[in-house]
């Protein structure tokens, strides 16, 4: 099975050439100037720019949360990824306290199995790290999962102490992995959710009230300097101010592997969403929360200037009716989570690209190559090289859609609302293609459920990004 | 003409895998696996790394300073930097004070024409520039000369003042163009040399005690400073001490785009080297000085996290006989520079790559990718794709040389004595091809003087660098 | 001749007690409870403050600027000052380039003999400090001048080259002086000005728009560097906005003997009095100009958190007619500066203590202690102790005045305008005495032209201020 | 009864002068030029200097710790105290976990009563507080026990988590109490004893490499962070680190109320005490343990610049026989503190004034009145003013001694070691006077056994500090 790409313009994390790109089964194994060459397929992309297909570091697919799970399986959700120029998630596996990391495995690897329709990989997620389960993390690396993520969040859930962060950093370094960390003082957040709910304060907006900045800053400092003393690099995920991102500055100012990430919605969402009358509020109750404005900008510095190294969406989506509403009358009881699979590589090329805040090649990075350097997916992921899997993405950059739940082009998540109704974006995923196969073209989908792969990834390789 | 070099290892600014390369007169034509191709020329790149050629983006060939001549003219400079894997300069042209900067850039065509072996490109230094001038700027930006450098020291000599360099700056970011600092106070500087001297401070490690770190902090604070009143983005030249890059990390982590690159003798040699017996340290009388040597791990770190962007060589070379004994009697009239174009790829091979302090893709950035989209060479310079230049290097990552005067494989320069004489490299650039040429070939030269081109260079593409 | 000061509560920069102060002659000679002891005069200070005698750094009587005179002389200037609760003033004499600063200081000494009513002391302004003048600064020491004010804004008439700077820096450092700078860069400022201009763009709110914030934080960061360098204590004058701050600041964290005062008009003025309609603007047109209002939070945290270590009033009053109108077609020939000579002490009670900013004690500090300590008056002024001069403010703290040119209690000055008409304020130095005599008695003037004093002060003394 | 003290040079936090000072009963009531009045005692201070009696604000009296107690107790404890110049302490009250805190408030009372021969007041040690146990808080500030000392670091037995910082936080902020806190991440660092333990590493210096600087720092950090959103100001005890210190300078540029003390011990020891050979290094097991030399230059400059505002002694001894001697076998076991609360005004004597780090008046504001502003003493106690208590040590700034357990003059605490054993100092407090009565004379004690009082102490009045 061959494929042709012609005509196109190349673009990756450095380069930007016009040229055709063949593929020969999942792999490219050709680029040059006017490919004299037999296809099966042959793709023009004349006008249109060909990157390497998107890498969301950051989803949670079919996730239990409060009762609920989250409301796109590894279907529908990698569908609607697809259809929005992603090839390549890194969803995350949730340990049971107690029990082995492996058990997690398993029910990932089966919620995924027959359902994904693009790559995957998976995070774990550790809620517990006794001294005699360390090994594990060391089996689970040869397993190609070498990536960790904690929460210093969701006290008595997710939430682990300090000791744990530690014993699982200083493995994890040891080991050649890296760890994820969602930086917010749970525990001090619970005392201010606490009285605010006790003061009869409920409606969605205090979920975000409840969670300030700096506790997310001190979530990022605390973290950075455990990380450092274990010697472990560390990875923040969905850093969502400026408080938070002076902390990662001034790490890296010092020489401390740091890296962040940041989503759509903190550099385009802000505070005012939880002020739309009623219970509107709820469809932006995420963890970190929206926050004000200003921290947009700061947030696009760091995009511009490698102060921020990916962008992700911690797309994590529950419905208005049957799931966000269970916290009708409480915000502490609202599923935490946005929907957002879908629409991360056209907010960032119409919000970075168009509105010349970051370069193209930046845009790969940010959106592609970067996430595949930091957790182990490169060469194999998040370039357009010899050798690598033919994850391709043949993007219209001038195409405009609004994005909506009645728009059929935007939104195939099975959610019932949109975070980003009405925004119109620049910069289409015309045509999607995954190891070599078409999977989304100009609208219709072509793939089939179960063909996505579990991918092993290698160690840790975002050494100098 | 065709080359085609097999069986490489090629790695640029963000990609590393096998394949084999194919060029076609002087451009990349194709790229793959077992490419089935006919070439006149057939490299066997077997276990060898094939990697852009470098840019020095710092040079001074032929340079008139202090009464004599930098004592590399543009063939002999230009055949080292070839013998050394670097296949770019962008050297300097220096406006007389008071002329139009055209009849610099005339002298400097006469002075590269029909001498230089690899293309080369110009950067203007401005000793003046009355408002009337102004217009000059957007004529040289058309000509190709898209950056201009300024010196905040050596007063009464290239120094201008503030007003200069806002006046400058300010058309520079009109035009779209980039300022290059050398960022020291020369005027405090001149009144502490002026005091050791009257004291008898006459050796040459005077010319390093009398330069404080200091006053290299304040010229890239203030030049900072003054770039963003003017809107204009700013490249540090040769940074030398961690308190001038301290102030370059400041300014990033406020999203202002300050660039900055440092030189090998900042990166491997100290201030110790002064104190060598009688006159010898006068080999090292360069400015910036040699700084003690706890700056160079803060360097090292520099570029670890893209701190600073480049490391170029300021290469300006003059004899130990007939040149620096000019100030054998008083270090002010040492002449200032060393020389370094042949030597810079395998010391920062070295030191960086086999020393693990920054990975491979990082190597290629900082000797050739980011200069080129730095200093609008790219994507012809500076990367090896479909299109580009064939500015390529065969480069062995394991074989080890000595650097010095009698090393004929490690010292084309027209000298008498090596800054580095004594240094083990690993890393050696085996044969080097400019524009599809072989130039050199396991240390035969086979190009021929003049054959370099003048490259009329675009505007700043550094963004998001 | 003595005088009893009963029942007040007598607060100095630390502390806050019940006593009776007793003064012979010009001397505080014994402070107690309930003192059993007879005087000349006697004055009942219950619920009042007793407070140190206010000391301003920064005036400028009788100074030429642009062709005229400010247009407070000594006796006005001073007079005003005494009702305002000030019985200290340091006043700046200005050498004239080329010529002899004890030239300069025979000017100032005639200029303020035979008028001024309080206590006064010069900094010398210096133009011009060859090698060979530099002699001359030691023995102004030796009269009692022991700091220098230069400035690095105003080219062609007060500005110095970094070469004046730093021999003069130098040269104070060894005689254990201070050197005060007017820290903006001129150079740079002039150029937009030229080009402001240019374009026709001369209503008074150009002279703010043409002086960036970054220009003056430039201006503090290169003196703090220089007179690092030169190793001397330096102490910035005027600080007028965050940028410039935030490098005092971090010098003061590196810990760099570097001090500063900010002016009334910065703390509670902003660039929208620039916004009024015509000429008005021209009232507040000074160097440096108003900033946004957000700087004044900042200003107001530097002094509670001593980053800032002084309050002057930089009162350089020019009026609207005769004087301001120079400029009526053109920003940049307004005279510089406006009054405030008067205001200072009630203002600062009103925003810091009655406001709850700063302590009472900090209110003394600021006002007066901190001046005295660095500038070679203390313990003679500054304080209330004993063996001090009796320089006392009966202060009345809750007595509320509208400071305007038409209320006879808080306009004494020699201007056509306030620019601080119609401020209410809280505080009001009732009684003021200077050296054990009353001078002003709730309104009424009760001194004598010519009793104030030329004070030849010590050296440099504000070592951990 | 009646006290003159005759001639001195009396210096307070801001003055310097020559006074006679009155003393009725235990307050001073008249301070002047030779006065006239008859005394029951009189003291003739020609060539001495008059001091506010010490403040130390952190000691450890009679505590348990580990299965053992401190082995001095409020007698043995407080006369060495006062023997060294110190007239008041504030020592700590542990709430049992579980209890009331009231509960130790009554014990601690219980173990000062009878014995302690200088005033002294309590902070109350929380290892514990449940939502309903806040109001305690409140009732103590009511007691006179206005400042909370909360631990991060000795998990299991003193340490709180986030939570219960928060709330006391909280509380404290909301009754104008201030929180000292213990800033070291003291489960990350069992982590680290656990696994040395485990390697065999068990010598007194492990201690020390256990407890890395960044985790200080990093309590620092999170320490400031809740108390900025638990809106209460905050005192470092002990900080020992320049990490640390870099934290608390960030905090204040920003203007966050944040104080911080040091001790001698940070001041003049450094790791090296650890290498001393056999079981030597006990001696300083300490927490924080001592650091790299280079951190004292930065925490000296942190006493120059206010960056810290205290220097306490954080005295906790335990005999080398019977007391360290538990931890022969194993750090972990050694008793944690040193002696220090009779050498601390002498070694800042020495080596601030003495070696001119630091000024006359720095020193009385380090070692007495910052202490009693921040935590609710003053005006009675921490200044020479009228109406202050009578509390003066009469200073002999030339007289030499050597510290050491044999030279009578300088030790009289109850332990068999001394942690300054053969440091010469100069600076002895020859006369120490606490209410009016005379304790110490040329070292001879005059006091009584339980002559000392509880301070009921004021609110948090640190503002500004």
């Amino acid at each position: 099975m061959s494929l042709l790409i012609k005509n196109g313009r190349v673009v990756t994390a450095v380069d930007d050439y016009k040229a055709d790109v063949f593929v020969e089964n999942d792999k490219i194994t050709m680029i040059g100037e006017k490919l004299d060459v037999k296809a099966d397929t042959v793709i023009d992309a004349s006008n249109r720019l060909v990157i390497p297909g998107g890498i969301d570091p950051h989803t949670h697919l079919d996730m239990p949360f409060g009762g609920t799970n989250s409301c796109d399986d590894f279907l529908t959700g990698t569908r609607a990824a697809a259809f929005g120029g992603t090839t390549t998630i890194i969803d995350f596996a949730i340990q049971v306290k107690g029990n082995s990391t492996f058990e997690a495995l398993d029910t990932w690897h089966k919620k995924a199995e027959g359902k994904a329709v693009i790559d995957y990989g998976f995070h774990m997620i550790i809620t517990d790290m006794p001294e005699e389960r360390l090994p594990e993390m060391t089996k689970l690396a040869g397993e190609g999962v070498t990536s960790y993520k904690m929460f210093m969040a969701y006290p008595g859930v997710l939430y682990v102490d300090d000791g744990v962060l530690f014993r699982a950093m200083r493995q994890a370094g040891e080991d050649g992995t890296v760890i994820c960390m969602h930086a917010e003082n749970g525990i001090v957040i619970d005392e201010i959710v606490k009285r605010a709910r006790a003061e009869g304060k409920k409606e969605p907006k205090w979920h975000a009230l409840t969670r300030p900045t700096r506790m997310e800053a001190e979530g990022v400092y605390r973290s950075i300097a455990i990380a450092e003393v274990a010697n472990v690099p560390l990875y923040i995920v969905h850093l969502s101010s400026s408080d938070a991102l002076e902390q990662v500055k001034l790490a890296r100012a010092r020489g401390i592997p740091v890296h962040a990430e940041t989503c759509p919605q903190y550099l385009f969402l802000d505070h005012s969403y939880y002020e739309k009358p009623g219970f509107e509020g709820a469809k932006w109750v995420m963890t970190p929360a929206l926050r004000e404005k200003w921290n947009q900008e700061v947030l696009w510095k760091g995009l511009q200037f490698n102060h921020l190294q990916a962008v992700s969406t911690d797309h994590c989506p529950f419905c208005m009716k049957g799931q966000k509403d269970l916290g009708l009358d409480d915000f502490a009881k609202i599923p935490n989570g946005a929907p957002g699979i879908e629409n991360r590589m056209s907010l960032i090329f119409n919000g970075g690209v168009a509105e010349r805040k970051i370069s193209l090649n930046r845009f790969v990075q940010l959106t592609s190559t970067n996430a595949a350097k930091m957790f182990g997916l490169f060469p194999r992921k998040g370039t357009i090289a010899v050798g690598s899997d033919a994850d391709i993405v043949i993007f219209d950059p001038e195409r405009t859609e609004t994005i909506g739940i009645n728009n059929p082009l935007m939104h195939h998540m099975n959610v019932d609302y949109s975070a980003w109704e009405g925004f119109k974006v620049k910069g289409y995923s015309e045509i999607v293609i995954s190891r070599g196969q078409v999977l989304c073209d100009k609208g219709e989908f072509k793939g089939k459920p179960g063909r996505g792969q579990f991918l092993r990834r290698g160690l840790y390789s975002g050494f100098n990004l």
